[in-house]
Order: structure tokens, then C-alpha cells, then sequence
């Protein structure tokens, strides 16, 4: 079977393909020609049966987010998890991708697959560490084939793109660990490879057996997001030595799916401050042949937990705009604890306003902005609840506030700027 | 008297310098060259006696964020402005905006001031307009003494700095009527002008009578924040020429200012998309000659009323990025209701991640993220809480997760990176 990769190579436009040029007002041989050259991925796991939004990444398309879920060992919950599936759909991810740990995780991750019709993701490597554990095994102890058994699992499952950290090799370490760090590996599966290497004294399976990693994902046509396990927990741990060696690792790696006609994802920070997202994002462009670029957040401060929605919605928007293609959102409980139904919510929401507001520099979507700055012209106010992106959250604002006689909002009263100049304009 | 202006025109470095300098790790004399050139000000009403946390706002200078509160029409209740006082300053606001409207408006003010131990702001013309409405006049019979006597008393009471629309003028007002815009015009202040500038046939008397204005500012050393009327309201108005010409205006308005020994901040929008806003700032540095710029938001997308907190802390902070000094916040009520306190804190706090995601690129308050990464190594929680910048919220999260007997969070459990990296180091 061809991969959609080598059909694009081979000139050959896919339904899905139609598909995503639709939805996105682009030609179908734009987005062939973006896959061939492997600047758009369309993640799309056959066995994922459920899949009906399917969507690409990558350049010259909106911008794509995605919700983390999944279970902790400290917190499992099946019907918790759907729940945060379906708010997740409901403010407009992109995908999610099930971080399920715990004794659930593969009852959860079948669940989610059933029932997400976007794009689902894993980090495959969490299920292996479980399965070692029920052999009473530690991740030290992994062979390669505990891995690829699990890759084959969930590609049968219909996963559609793989977190594989292959690009934290030996020379990436030892060049952070020469430079140092205040927080060393913060990525859970970078710090279980790192662990291996330690422990074994060899390089890191997943680079090591990285040719039949991909084997077994071309076999699936599953995408391969290649994991960042080295990216910076601290903004001032940022654009160090062992990130960016893991980067040039990264896209050597993308070259050789690419060279397989496997789809591949760049992922990326993590913690940056503001003024090196632009070289962030044009070293991956650059260094990765134009890979779509798939950012966690990235958060600019690190002072505000409870609140790295926001800063990961600020990092986010600076990263999109420079060029990334996809951002994973932050809840309000990262670095705290695992989110719960609310915190997906607003997770999700002030990614979404990330990605829409370089949508809109990208010329698209501005149409939702217009009809709500025409339905306030018209202080109708019943349409710009209908436009909100959370339209509960704006009626309750509305419907909470001594709205009076006049009609306007309570923030200005009769004074209201856009009654006055309707007034003045009647003369 | 002379003004601070004046004096470090004169090359005298004032208390207020100093106690600047100091905050600032800058030398007085830097601060006194920045005053006298224009690029920074300190914001000081020698009446407001209760101001204890003097600030200067500029270049070189950390961001500093501003916090508009104040009654509306439809919901007057001083206990509650208070509160929105206290919430605000608890949360870090380096000034407090009072923005009211309605029959408690004078009441209100002086109150704040006389409990603000930040600098105070206001915009004179509503009470003008309150003023004229208790003579049963409208706002289009406003003589410029009602103006001027306005100015008086709140410089009396101690208004540190005051918005005032000299800038927009006919020509602005044409120019943006012959381009056309979704919504016109949406500042209040604004909105009055051009009502009486229509009513009249007359240029704008803030605009004819500007030195009378300017001459009375400078006798009680209150800085002028010149007023952009002419702000775009939608991010598809952004940039248009109506805006330009105003802000040509506002630049030579900063000339003369300057020249009579006051000082000047210039305020900027609005709904701006991101892809504008380092044109805007830097439109504003160099039509301002370096004039400190006072950004409200900007907001990046008009779709999210409700967590317009976010999309202007994502537009504050690219701005501030690009070299803007100064952040107004935006609430999650904006656009939907007067705030409330709730909406107050949000406010600030999103504020407040904007400007130190800024601060900590130019190299002020790294220290912060610093204690907060090495906390995180650590896993010492109490301190990570202690370091937030709301610690209820942190805490909170906390105590609400299933912490287990690993000193870990729920998000990973015992799969820890940090953990885990902690124990691969111990071998």
C-alpha cells in the first residue's frame, strides 16, 4: 500500500486531500504539493474509523490546535476523560492527543479513538513503561521490540501521529549537561530515554532502531511527530546547546521518513521567552526542510501558574505568527496538577484565540471578525453572543449586568461610543 | 515652580528621580536625561499625597500596567470601586485609571486618590459631561471653560495624569469617514468630540485650545496622556488613515507639551492585528519622538468577548515586545459589561504576564523565573506556590489534586520528569 506521502510524490490527489484544500479554499495540488514536499501532513490512521474532521498542517493553512487529555496514575477517570474529549471538540481543537499513565490507559485510548472524530495522538512510549511494569519491569529494561510491539498496538487501535523521542541522543545530553541547565529534561519521555541511556550505557533505541520504527509506521501510514525530549522547562533554560543539537538531530530524522514516505511533525518548546520564539521557529523551519512545527504553548514566564493558559496563548500567537503550524495548548493547571473538565475548556479557548488571531493575519476566517464588529456597530447583541467563540460565558456576562432601558452595555451606559456616533450621524 | 520637566531639562535630579532610579537599577541621571528629552515620565500630582509608590514609565524602564475602574450610569457603588482598588493593587497595577460615569462620579474619584498609592488617571471629559447634564445641557454646549474648570478641580484633588483628545481633529475625522471603517469611532471621549465638533461645525476645542489646556496642566505638574480618539474599535479598522493622521496630530501635540515644560504619554489602540503592531509602535516612537506609548490591549481578534483579558494580554505583549512602556488592561468584560472585581483581578493579572514576559527580555526581574525553575528542581512546592503571582489560585490547584505520597503533581505521578531525572542522577 502507498502512504499518502508517496501518492503525493507520485502526483497522485487523494480524497482527503480535496478534503483539507476545501475546508481550507486552497487547490488540491497545493496541498499535494505540500505533502510531497513535506511542509503539510494530513494525519489519517485508515483503522481510525471514527475520523471525520480530518485536517492538515502545515504551511499556507489555518492554524491547527490540539488538546492534551488522559489519566494520571494518581487520577483515573474513562467518563472524566470523554468528558474533556468533548469539551475539547466543542471550543474547536484540532485533535487531541491521549497522555493516558495508569492501569486504564489502553481502555481509555481505545475510548477516545472510538469516539474523536478529529485526529488523535500518543506518546507511545507511556504504554510501553506500563506494560514493562505489569512484568514487574522498569523502563531501563525496555527492548526495542516492547516498543515496536506497542507502536503496532496502537496503529491498529487507528492512532494517527506518534510522539517518538528518537532525537535526544547521547550528544544532546552531554551538551546540556556540559552547559548546564536549572531544570534539566522536563518532557516524561525524553527523562524515561535519558534514564535508559543512563542506565545502559548505549545510545537511545528509539534513534538507534529508528529505520524500523519508521518501517513499522509506514506500514499504518501513520505520521510520526519526532518528540522534543530535550526542550527547556525554564524560559531561561531556552535556545541552549543540548536544544538545538537535538534539533539538527530532528531534522535529520524527518529526512529519513520523508525518504521512507512516512509524514512527519516537528515538535518544540515548551519555555521561551518572548524575543527567541522568531529564531525558535525559523531554526526549525531552516534546519527541519520546512516540517510543520508543532509548539507546546510556548510559555514566556514562568511566574504564573494557574494561568499558563495564558502565558502558552501568548507564546503561541508569536510562535503561529512567525510560522508555526500547530499549537498544543496549556491548561490553567499545568504545573500544578492534571486538568480537569474546566481547565481543558480553557485550555482549549485560549489556544483557539492564538491560532484564530494568525488566522486572521493569514486572510483567513476574518469574516467571523467582521460579522462581529458589524453586529456591535448594530448593538445587536443577541448576534455577538451568537459569534462568541464561548457563547454561554458571553450571555452570562450580558444577562448578569443592569443592562437599563437604552440599548447598550453597562460599560458606558448612554454614554456608549457606538450610540453616540449612530446619534451624531443622524444629526 | 518649575515642573519635573523643567527641572531635568535643567539638569536638577529630582527625590521622584531618584526613587525611580533605584527601583529601576538605572542611574538618576539616566532617568533625568529620559525626562527631559520625553521618553520617560513620572507621573506625580503633588496633591495626590497619598502616592507612596511613585513610578516612572518609559523607555528602558520595566512595563508598567494600568487598571481602569469606576461606576457606569447603571451601577454605582463606591464599596465596590474600592474593592476593585484593592484587588487591583494586590495584583500588582502600577496605576489605576478612574473611568466614571454617573451622579457618584466626583465622590468616586476622590476617594481613590485619596486611598491610591499608585499614580491616578482620569479622563475629565465625562465629568464634563456630568457637569453640563446637572445645567440640563448636553455635551455639544461644552464651552472650553467647563473643560478647563474640570481640569482644575480634579488637578486639585490630586490627578496624576489626565487623557485628554487634542488629537482628533476634523481632518482625522474626514479622513476616516471618506476611507470608512466597520465601526467608527469607540472611544467615549471621542464619541463626545465628534457629536460637538458635527453639532457646531467647529474644529475640536480640546484641539483649538490646547495651550490653554496645556498652560494649566503645567501649573499643577499633571502629565498629559494624549487621548486616540480615532482608535480603531474592529481589527479589520486597524491602521487606517483616520488613526495615522490623528496620531500625526498627537506627535506635533507632544511638541508643544513638551515645549511649555509638560509631560507627555500618548495613547494607542485598540483592536489591532498581530501582524501591525510592531508598525504601530514603531509608528508611534518615531511620530512621538520616543513619547512613552500607553497601549490599550491591543486586542488581537474581536471573536472572544469574555476572555478579551487574553487576547490583550497577547497583543500587550507583543506590543510591549516592539518598545510600548505601557499596558492598559483589558477584562474578560470588555465589550459585554462593566467589570466587575472579579473581572478586575483577571484583568490585571493577564496585564501583568504580558508586561513581565517582557520585563524578563529586557533583563529586569529574571530573577523571579529563576527562584521559580530552581523551586520546580527542587519539587518544593510551597515555594513554587509562594512565587506565583496568585498564590490562592496556585494553592488551590494543589490542594484540589490527588497529590498521592510522591512529591510529585497528578499530572505525571511517580513518572515525574523531574523525578525521574533526579534519580537517573543519583544512578
Amino acid at each position: 500500500m502507498e502512504t499518502i506521502k508517496e501518492k503525493a510524490a507520485n502526483g497522485i490527489i487523494t480524497e482527503e486531500m480535496e478534503i483539507v484544500a476545501k475546508e481550507e479554499a486552497l487547490s488540491p495540488e497545493y496541498i499535494m504539493k505540500g505533502i510531497a514536499e513535506g511542509t503539510i501532513v494530513i494525519p489519517f490512521n485508515k483503522k481510525h474509523t471514527s475520523l471525520k474532521k480530518i485536517k492538515g498542517i502545515g504551511k499556507g493553512l489555518r492554524v491547527k490546535i490540539n488538546a492534551n487529555i488522559g489519566t494520571s496514575p494518581y487520577h483515573m477517570d474513562l467518563e472524566e476523560e470523554i468528558e474533556k474529549l468533548e469539551i475539547a471538540l466543542k471550543f474547536g481543537t484540532d485533535s487531541v492527543m491521549d497522555l493516558s499513565l495508569g492501569s486504564i490507559l489502553n481502555n481509555v485510548r481505545k475510548e477516545i479513538i472510538n469516539r474523536a472524530p478529529v485526529m488523535v495522538g500518543t506518546v507511545p512510549i507511556y504504554q510501553v513503561g506500563f506494560e514493562l511494569s505489569k512484568k514487574k519491569k522498569s523502563i531501563e529494561e525496555m527492548k526495542i521490540e516492547d516498543f515496536l510491539s506497542v507502536i503496532r498496538e496502537q496503529a491498529e487501535d487507528g492512532v494517527d501521529f506518534m510522539t517518538i523521542h528518537s532525537g535526544i541522543t547521547m550528544d544532546a545530553v552531554n551538551s546540556m549537561e556540559k552547559e548546564g541547565r536549572i531544570l534539566d529534561i522536563v518532557s516524561r519521555g525524553g527523562a524515561f530515554l535519558v534514564k535508559w541511556m543512563k542506565k545502559n550505557g548505549k545510545e537511545n533505541p528509539l534513534f538507534t532502531y529508528y529505520d524500523e520504527i519508521i518501517s513499522l509506521l509506514k506500514e499504518y501510514d501513520v505520521t510520526i511527530s519526532i518528540g522534543d525530549g530535550m526542550r527547556p522547562g525554564a524560559v531561561l533554560d531556552s535556545t541552549d546547546r543540548g536544544q538545538i543539537q537535538e534539533l539538527l538531530n530532528l531534522g535529520e530524522l524527518a529526512q529519513k521518513a520523508w525518504d521512507a514516505g512516512v509524514q512527519v511533525i516537528i515538535e518544540g518548546p515548551g519555555h521561551i521567552p518572548l524575543n527567541e520564539i522568531e529564531a525558535n521557529v525559523l531554526l526549525e523551519k531552516k534546519l527541519c526542510q520546512g516540517a510543520p512545527f508543532y509548539v507546546l504553548g510556548p510559555i514566556v514566564t514562568d511566574i504564573a501558574p494557574g494561568y499558563d493558559h495564558i502565558t502558552g496563548a501568548i507564546g503561541g500567537a508569536l510562535a503561529a505568527l512567525y510560522g508555526a503550524d500547530f499549537l498544543c495548548y496549556v491548561t490553567p493547571s499545568e504545573h500544578l496538577k492534571l486538568p480537569d473538565t474546566n481547565d481543558v475548556k480553557l485550555g482549549v479557548i485560549a489556544s483557539k484565540i492564538a491560532a484564530h488571531a494568525v488566522d486572521i493575519v493569514r486572510g483567513k476566517d476574518t469574516e467571523w471578525d467582521r460579522k462581529m464588529s458589524e453586529s456591535r456597530k448594530r448593538l445587536d447583541w443577541e448576534e455577538q453572543i451568537n459569534l462568541s467563540l464561548d457563547k454561554e460565558k458571553a450571555r452570562g456576562y450580558r444577562e448578569s449586568s443592569e443592562i437599563g432601558e437604552e440599548n447598550v452595555c453597562t460599560m458606558c451606559g448612554k454614554y456608549c461610543a457606538i450610540k453616540q456616533i449612530i446619534e451624531a450621524e443622524k444629526g
